[in-house]
């Protein structure tokens, strides 16, 4: 194995890190939570594969020895972080891979690359999304799917295309988070499960300015965005629907200031019982939160609001309002409230790029 | 119970979350995780004690009705620090302290003020220091005390004065920190032994603009500046000594950028064995660390120093290493190391307020 190249510390260094937390690694497997690195005349390219996520990023670097080495990836990304010199040589040194700069050498273990599965080319391309909008949508989408991995189903975000639509839907079974982006279509749909704690990552990483493309089969999906390429494998999602929840019974409609009530919530929240839940009703220009529990004492706060219809109480649990209100930070916010145990909908007064809607099935109210 | 108030919400949030964080409370004693609430003509005072710490801290305040109530400490402190409107009033409504604002109305239950032992004077004066440097020495030498309170005769800090100096002390065993700050005696003299976690969190709120003043007697120990007075029972410390420690053998003096050093330290410190073990050797002009494991590979750096004396090696454990040059930050210090297992102290080349010396003990050298 060989392997000789130069490249500016701080790139190399964000590529590794990236990499390690797109794909975790394995512990119980030095190999596949080992960073596959090859050096060719074009410069170096870092790839990880756990048999499930696979993610493939490359960057500019002078190649004195072309060559491809496996070493462990979280050493490596904490090393790099750690380097203080602009310019970092990586070199195959005997058993190791050296980490030099002046007066100071890393050396890691080489691993066998020849067992390492590789990374294969991302699925077909299926279309494309602006990359902002996308991770804005990634962001809060993700946040609502399950993170017990106990039920995997509820751990994905599903992510539909529907003609010059992408829907992106996730749910635990108490909230549901349902945003429809625009995308333009290569001529293929998408349809799949992708594990949100992944899309939640890729929310933060990906190139906010320039578009993100989305490459798709049936075992596989795949996200390519400048010098980076990530896929996973899917699981199948068609069970998870917007329509799966119903709004058709909405006979209270409020319209009020997000961070105000978000504020409200807060604050009332910490009165609450051991469940957590928060009594919300609806008054005449004003909407009035109201919390108690025996040993915390009670609290109630007023906010501003729109009142249209009936005046329906609801009850939430507290830490649901929360997610559901961050969305929409900065602007007014619509609830739609369904009498009984049925969900109550919250999305945005005015149009968004991501068309976001937010629903949060209500609790039992707090006894007094 | 009686009490009605009006102050500045910030200025009582602030005071509130001082008292919670120097007082933690006990969980099985709901009165002593209680704040008692005493509003006369000149404001009102928080108060807190836990039968060892006892705080008092006055604030300006508004006051409709003079009265003193006991409310639980924390919701208290959280639910001012979450208010965003800028006055507050307090007063009580039946049963309950009521916390009001426009539109919101949070109530506390009112415990029974007539068990809380209430907080005595502090002891009489002994002398007062610099905040600012007062707080500089606390923050570093609280550190080095022990976290085990399966020994609690080492997570003290011993204070003591020494005709106008006072010198700060403690040390959890494999490291100690002795600072030695001027101060002006009230006639009194000072020897306690103060737990490190109070001191450590007075370091952060002590003001650094003025003078804190010391007081003292046989069973307590307290500390008093602008608003807030904080005394706590102590322990006998006469067991803790500088001179337990010897330096009579160093044979080796090493002075360098100790920023560089830490740098170094933070890097090669990845590449340890699971003791956290590095060496570090001196060389002509440099000192050189290194750092083993089987399974992360091995590193090495070299930093600029000046050496005199021999060349002795050591090794430590990399985040005693961190601890000690911590201090030192921005500036440059100097290595005192004997040989054997006996310790090496770190000071500054330069002359500084807190006069600081911190000793670490070496390790057994990793086996290559």
């Amino acid at each position: 194995m060989d392997l000789d190249l130069t490249a500016t510390t701080a790139d190399l260094a964000s590529a590794a890190s990236a990499l390690v937390r797109l794909v975790p690694g394995k512990l119980i497997d030095p190999v596949l939570s080992g960073v596959l690195l090859t050096a060719t005349a074009e410069g170096v390219a870092l790839a990880a594969n756990d048999r499930e996520r696979a993610v493939r990023v490359a960057r500019p670097a002078v190649t004195h020895t072309e060559g491809r080495v496996l070493v462990p990836a979280k050493p490596l990304a904490d090393t790099l972080r750690a380097l203080e010199f602009e310019q970092v040589r990586l070199v195959v040194e005997g058993s190791r891979l050296a980490i030099r700069g002046p007066g100071a050498r890393f050396a890691l273990p080489l691993l066998d690359a020849d067992v390492h599965p590789g990374v294969a080319p991302p699925p077909p391309l299926a279309g494309t999304v602006d990359g902002a909008v996308f991770a804005a949508a990634l962001a809060t989408v993700s946040t609502a799917a399950s993170r017990d991995d106990a039920l995997p189903m509820f751990t994905g975000v599903r992510i539909r295309s529907e003609d010059d639509r992408l829907v992106l839907l996730a749910t635990d079974r108490y909230q549901m988070a349902v945003a429809r982006i625009s995308w333009q279509s290569a001529g293929q749909t998408v349809d799949a499960l992708v594990p949100a704690t992944l899309l939640g990552e890729i929310a933060k990483q990906v190139d906010h300015g320039g578009p993100v493309a989305l490459h798709a089969d049936q075992d596989r999906f795949g996200l390519v965005w400048t010098n980076l390429a990530a896929t996973t494998s899917v699981l199948d999602g068609s069970f998870l629907h917007e329509s799966k929840v119903s709004v058709s019974d909405v006979d209270t409609e409020v319209e009020l200031d997000a961070d105000a009530l978000a504020g409200a919530v807060r604050r009332v929240g910490l009165y609450t019982d051991a469940r957590g839940v928060l009594l919300l009703e609806v008054g005449d220009g004003e909407v009035r939160l109201r919390g108690a529990d025996q040993r915390a004492g009670e609290a109630e706060e007023t906010v501003k609001a729109d009142v249209t219809g009936g005046r329906t109480p609801q009850a939430y649990q507290s830490r649901f309002l929360t997610d559901a209100l961050r969305p929409f930070h900065g602007g007014r916010v619509r609830l739609r409230i369904q009498p009984g145990m049925r969900a109550t909908e919250f999305s945005a007064t005015e149009p968004t790029d991501t068309n976001l809607r937010y629903v949060v099935m209500p609790m039992l109210p707090p006894k007094n």
